[in-house]
């Protein structure tokens, strides 16, 4: 048996994330058919992160195990010829057999993309969110520097499955920015993990804040364990992109 | 009467080309129906150029009248507000009764663009043609410089119907051209005018030159009237992009 780890791109628009399912396209499900006749029994691929539908990836982590292994270098050309050309297999290399995708992730990053043009390019429209309106980026930036550190999300988080439910909602963020690139304004977070939504969560509050629609202290209150009324909404998710993973 | 001139940007994928069809999703449909209720009448919307199916465009222009002239900053966000949205209106400004989008078009710019890695990427696949393969682009170069001034393409045009048969298959191309643009080979042809695929054939056979397929004696034995057997390929559409046309 060999285990081999793979970083894949994709675009998520037309499929309905990555967590494979019935009668739905999934990524997984496309990894998994990618692999289908390469070994002697059906392949399971573990992903290191299950991004939702619609959201995008350039740099997310999988593994799987072939019982007869194989050159990794042919097993990635099978695969890309095997995907659509909305999934592409980057790397891949062989792993140790107790690597993990998902739990020995250290570090991810997602960014986050506005168009902020009065008019989008109907060329960004399936990867950035159209917000053209006035911000206060001094503001903002006050507010996404108190997001640097280990603190409890709960209230960036959207409710899941008691079977998806972490055992703790306590995260680390190492390092949260945005910055103007071009007509665009891109929000990057770098954590050791996140809740379920909570980086559209994050940016939904970081616009009201922007907005002035929800104030410096009322958004430092939401970093705290206690469930208060939602201030801000779950931003849309093609603008989200799974840009890296760590291990 | 007012006559307004607009500049149009599209993605064409989802769309069976410029021009309007019966139970076809098209640009000119689109444009048509934004304007559905602006006026007392049915607008009918002339375009300068009659792209093909699932062929981009950055700088479309058009012309429609309106019997009740409306101011063109308010006809322009109503546009947009019901155009979907791989469509926007870029710009708008009236004009002179007589001025026409298709006929007094002085110059245009159609770009090709092919992504050249060994891997496309996901985000790129509906805006570019994958092509990994090695090319001889000093070769190339000299091909494409013999392109530019006054001559017969009658050799480069596709069949097309009696109806839309220009009375002369002489053009003048101004400005022929290619850079690398990061992972990216960026064809640009600038002209008076093009035959039907003239632009994807065009880069068909400065492609074959690249590959050494066909020599650069062949390749300028194109450009006489006299019709020889076809030796390159039609390109596919997705990569092709109208950015600009003058008056």
């Amino acid at each position: 048996m060999q285990r081999y780890k793979i970083r894949v791109a994709y675009d998520g628009t037309g499929f309905c994330g990555f967590q494979k399912q019935q009668n739905s396209p999934t990524i997984q499900g496309a990894l998994e058919g990618a692999l289908f006749d390469l070994d002697a029994k059906e392949v399971q691929v573990v992903g290191a992160s299950r991004t939702d539908a619609g959201v995008h990836a350039w740099g997310q982590m999988a593994h799987f195990d072939l019982l007869q292994p194989r050159d990794p270098m042919s097993v990635q050309r099978a695969m890309n010829a095997r995907l659509p050309k909305e999934i592409r297999v980057l790397n891949i290399e062989t792993a140790a057999s107790d690597f993990h995708a998902r739990f020995d992730a250290k570090k991810k990053t997602y960014t986050y993309t506005l168009s902020t043009s009065e008019l989008q390019s109907p060329f960004h429209r399936l990867h950035s969110l159209h917000f053209p309106h006035p911000l206060d980026l001094l503001l903002m930036e006050k507010a996404s520097n108190v997001l640097e550190g280990t603190r409890d999300f709960t209230q960036f988080a959207n409710t899941t499955t008691e079977k998806n439910r972490p055992p703790s909602n306590s995260r680390t963020l190492y390092n949260v920015f945005f910055k103007v690139e071009k007509e665009f304004l891109v929000f990057s977070f770098t954590g050791n993990g996140f809740l379920y939504n909570m980086v559209r969560n994050l940016v939904g509050a970081l616009l009201e804040v922007g907005q002035k629609k929800l104030s410096f202290e009322d958004f430092k209150a939401l970093l705290s364990p206690e469930i208060r009324p939602r201030c801000y909404t779950t931003m849309p998710p093609q603008a989200l992109c799974l840009k890296e993973i760590l291990y």
